[in-house]
């Protein structure tokens, strides 16, 4: 890369850094923002900053957001005494989606790791605990992703639940089983499994 | 999206315009820069704006460079009578870094293709066939991508160069076959038959 104008090079480092950006993917990142509009490249350089900068944590539900509390807690709307506990932003949007949970929700960011060395101290369970021993909450649902780590993380969440909050609490999971559109044929037994213990009549 | 902070959903829409982002990747790297550290999506965005502020092209080459002439047009060491013909900036990157090449290139920016309506006006070429009529070039190299396009392009350079240039000059392009490390059972057709063809003997 000796040849290459340093502001090429430099663009590329700084893009391979971002997650799934090889070097290769980098290059043709950059090379299409050279050739992009002046004003879209613009765009994009002043949408980081401003996510930097606007972007901050709300101090009930750890969510992101430019108000604290959040537009979610603050809506008097929502059912206040239901909580979704996932593990990331992108999981309140994904469940923001489908229009189907109305309550509130609590970011862990993340999940419990033992073999990463993420510990309870690292996610916010305790600001969870917190939340509920004030006593409005009814229902928790621990929407944690299926598989080892979200697993683990809701099952101390329940335990910690059961044995530390004294009010009548009721807690949930999300279902498992087939996902629409899937093929039973390449369904894994994990799933499948899954989908067998979860049967319903209809 | 709705509940989604202003900002966020604005570098989720910059990011996905970015060639091969999707919606779901472009949340991904926006979640991403949202918790990186405040000086490295700063560097990115800083990257981003000086690019485009001191990138220019080479007026003889047509190779992206912050000086003009670029480095490998300035640079007295190289080859001067031979052009190595490529269609983008990142081509030159490849072959700078096998080292093989000494002598001076010409990006064309694009291939022809009459499907999506690129023709000769939209890409180099006469650029490129008035630095051979100056006369001091002896071997042109088409470099031009392996497939329909990138041969048309070459195919139409060799002729416009055949029947409008004086000065004899040898015109070649790299050699096709098997790449390195790969299987001969997966090779495609199109290859396997430019690997028999052009067979050497050892």
């Amino acid at each position: 890369m000796s040849d290459v104008a340093a502001p090429v090079a430099a663009l590329v480092e700084e893009l391979s850094k971002l997650p799934g950006v090889g070097v290769k993917t980098a290059q043709r990142l950059t090379f299409f923002i050279l050739r992009s509009p002046n004003d879209q490249a613009r765009r994009l350089a002043e949408a980081i900053l401003r996510v930097k900068e606007s972007i901050i944590y709300c101090s009930r539900c750890y969510n992101i957001t430019e108000t604290d509390p959040c537009p979610i807690c603050s809506n008097p709307g929502r059912d206040q005494d239901s909580i979704c506990v996932v593990e990331e932003p992108l999981d309140v949007l994904a469940l923001e989606k489908t229009g189907v949970y109305k309550g509130l929700y609590h970011v862990l960011h993340g999940a419990l790791s033992p073999l990463n060395g993420v510990g309870r101290k690292d996610i916010r369970i305790d600001e969870l605990l917190k939340r509920l021993s004030a006593g409005n909450v009814r229902e928790v649902i621990l929407a944690t992703n299926p598989g080892f780590e979200g697993d683990y993380t809701a099952g101390v969440i329940k335990d910690d639940i059961k044995s530390g909050i004294a009010a009548p609490l009721r807690v949930t999971t999300l279902a498992r089983g087939l996902p629409l559109g899937s093929d039973l044929e390449y369904a894994d037994e994990g799933t499948l499994s899954r989908a067998l213990e979860g049967r319903r009549e209809i």
